[in-house]
């Protein structure tokens, strides 16, 4: 079964002054495929970022961040798929390094403004002769208008490129957004790390641009599971080339920081919502509200129960309204006071489940006619709070297994 | 594909003086199965057990902790197949209720001192009719020869009944143990639940029962896991009838206590892992050890993320080393100052993964080798402490997702 939950293509990407991008087909890990990808920036761009938080994270993104940390100005990114340089110990540190060495050579600039990222198998030695083979080929080719080469080139097992652009106006000058992301899951260590680009041609500075990745990253990308496996190579990048003439944002809060902010995490939404849509075996999308918490950290802690549970997600695949596998999740999710009779289950707008069991008003046809679709909401209502948290996810099929039990093959 | 992973059947099965099993066929789910059980207690038998943490726990875990504490001596246990009264409400209480005073009227004894279990759907009307109509029949063909008939009226979708039988020679009294289960999962909230009862002739005081089962639990089906599902119906009760001539047990730590801990433990890590080799979809059973962490918390944590990462699960399907998934699910696991690079990673006797990366002597051919096995070990080596744990799972095949996703229909 192939379905594709993807409603939008990646198509009327607008360019963002102060980046270019060049793309290679380097024979990482197969031939006659885009697979490397060099992003330039105009000198004085800003770039913040966060990373995964897997304590065997990459070689790449140890010394991203080291080149972040030194702070000399970023004028290149470079992206490999095929491989990830994960769990190479200190030959893949080298590996890095050497990369951002061969690239900053043909840049005319220093190794430690180059950021390095790699996706792809785990454990095995980066190809780095063949990426450095390929960086002049990247370099040759970088134009402005290449956001939807760049974002096939970052593809591992993803079925669509995914990418967007939006403008918006802000104190009277029109600011470009344009993204790419890769993954088909959040979380897959081997094939599927999630890998993200956002630019804008807005200028902000070094301490608001941090901010806003991580305040955009706690919206999006933090909001979303295909099968609870945190990547080692996770990395969203946010790049500010201060192009055009908006003043220099300079403090978080500020109006014209929180028009951005809304702007690029709407961006990020969609993208993170793209790899959900193109998760691995995929059939449905699933959105998980929950409401009524008395934080943050519970309500995730019970959306996360339900969006990983195999049980829920194969129930899901098959259109099988057996809703109470959904109470079970929230049972186990750890909430120790949680009083399981006050709170209500909805399938979209459908009442399942309120004082501790099946509503009396719950009819299987009415969760039937719901499960047969491809968009799904789950809403649980607490009761116990004024806190909300909203997740994505999608189902578990044979697909999953399929994908996954023949990776490497 | 099916594989019978488990190798012993369950027969030689020795009576246990002071129990006696009956069964019948009560139509609960399907027609002309096996689906409701009685056994009943001499008087004077010691009951303890322990249940699930599920907050959505069914109807009978409820109001079987409640008869326990009620001290007035358990004279029977109740156990249905094909429907878990669990995310039933008030109702479900009432339905746990009706059951144990259908039953106490048989057996001219009080509705508290009758244990009631359930497994099967959850979130569905119990049909106690039907179960207070089946009652008679199986009151009326108890015997003590009977136990490998009862393994085979709890089960749901397991494939093989888990019985075993074991004597130990305490003080010169030969004392018997006989234990059953069921499960294809420890955790499966609607059709997998997993329910053990094991019974002893030894006597034991309440006290030191209710420690050896909860010990015993922590190192059998606390070890154990499928899919990462906690049950709503989870319950391991452990009888001590007192029908040898063994002075009787009252207190934790005495040489008979030990020698008596350890046989029944043998007995449920038995049955545990019986559980996990008939595991639904399971092709291969593994065991995870991990070896010198600072608690067993943390062993326990890096352990439970492997056996849950649907990434490793399903390389182990494909008999693919594909190992640097098991990297990243370590490196995910929540143990924040892990050093990763003071780690060994083992298949087997396997050097795959130390100084952060692949072992310099490891060879696909030998990863291979292993994981052609259906019994596998990983070995994690922390080297940041004395503690150790051990776990066992199975790995994640298409029959999982075929299973659950056609359960009801």
């Amino acid at each position: 079964m192939s379905v594709n939950l993807n409603k939008r293509v990646a198509a009327q990407l607008l360019p963002v002054a102060g980046v270019v991008l060049g793309i290679a087909q380097a024979n990482i890990k197969r031939e006659n495929r885009k697979d490397l990808l060099v992003m330039q920036l105009s000198e004085g761009a800003q770039v913040a970022g966060v990373f995964t938080q897997n304590r065997f994270c990459a070689a790449p993104v140890i010394v991203a961040r080291e080149h972040l940390a030194a702070a000399q100005g970023i004028r290149a990114l470079v992206v490999n798929t095929g491989n990830a340089n994960a769990g190479t110990g200190e030959q893949g540190l080298q590996d890095a390094r050497t990369t951002c060495a061969a690239l900053a050579g043909l840049l005319g600039c220093d190794a430690a403004q180059i950021l390095p990222f790699s996706t792809g198998v785990i454990m095995e030695a980066l190809p780095v002769a063949k990426i450095v083979a390929g960086l002049p080929a990247a370099v040759s080719n970088m134009v402005a208008d290449n956001w939807a080469d760049a974002a096939q080139a970052i593809m591992t097992t993803d079925l669509v490129a995914k990418a967007i652009s939006q403008q918006v106006v802000v104190d009277g000058v029109t600011v470009t957004i344009t993204g790419i992301a890769k993954g088909s899951g959040m979380i897959h260590p081997n094939m599927a790390t999630m890998l993200g680009y956002i630019a804008t041609d807005a200028a902000i500075a070094p301490a608001p641009l941090q901010a806003m990745v991580s305040s955009v990253a706690n919206r999006s990308f933090n909001c979303i599971t295909v099968d609870g496996d945190t990547s080692t190579n996770d990395s969203l990048m946010l790049i500010a080339t201060g192009k055009t003439a908006l003043p220099e944002v300079n403090v978080t809060g500020s109006p014209a920081y929180n028009a951005l902010l809304e702007a690029v995490a709407e961006v990020a939404i969609y993208l993170a919502q793209a790899i959900v849509r193109d998760g691995e075996g995929a059939t449905k999308f699933i959105t998980l509200q929950v409401e009524g918490g008395k934080d943050e950290a519970e309500c995730k802690r019970i959306g996360y129960a339900i969006a990983h549970s195999p049980l829920v997600k194969t129930a899901f695949f098959a259109s099988d309204p057996n809703l109470g596998r959904i109470l079970a999740a929230i049972g186990y999710a750890g909430v120790d006071d949680l009083e399981v009779a006050a709170l209500q289950l909805y399938l979209d707008e459908v009442l399942v489940a309120e004082n501790g069991g099946r509503a009396a008003s719950y009819r299987e046809e009415d969760g039937q006619r719901v499960m047969a679709q491809t968009d799904i909401t789950i809403r649980v209502v607490l009761n116990r709070g004024a806190v909300n948290a909203t997740l994505w996810t999608c189902d578990f099929s044979y697909d999953y297994v399929k994908i996954n039990a023949s990776y490497r093959s």
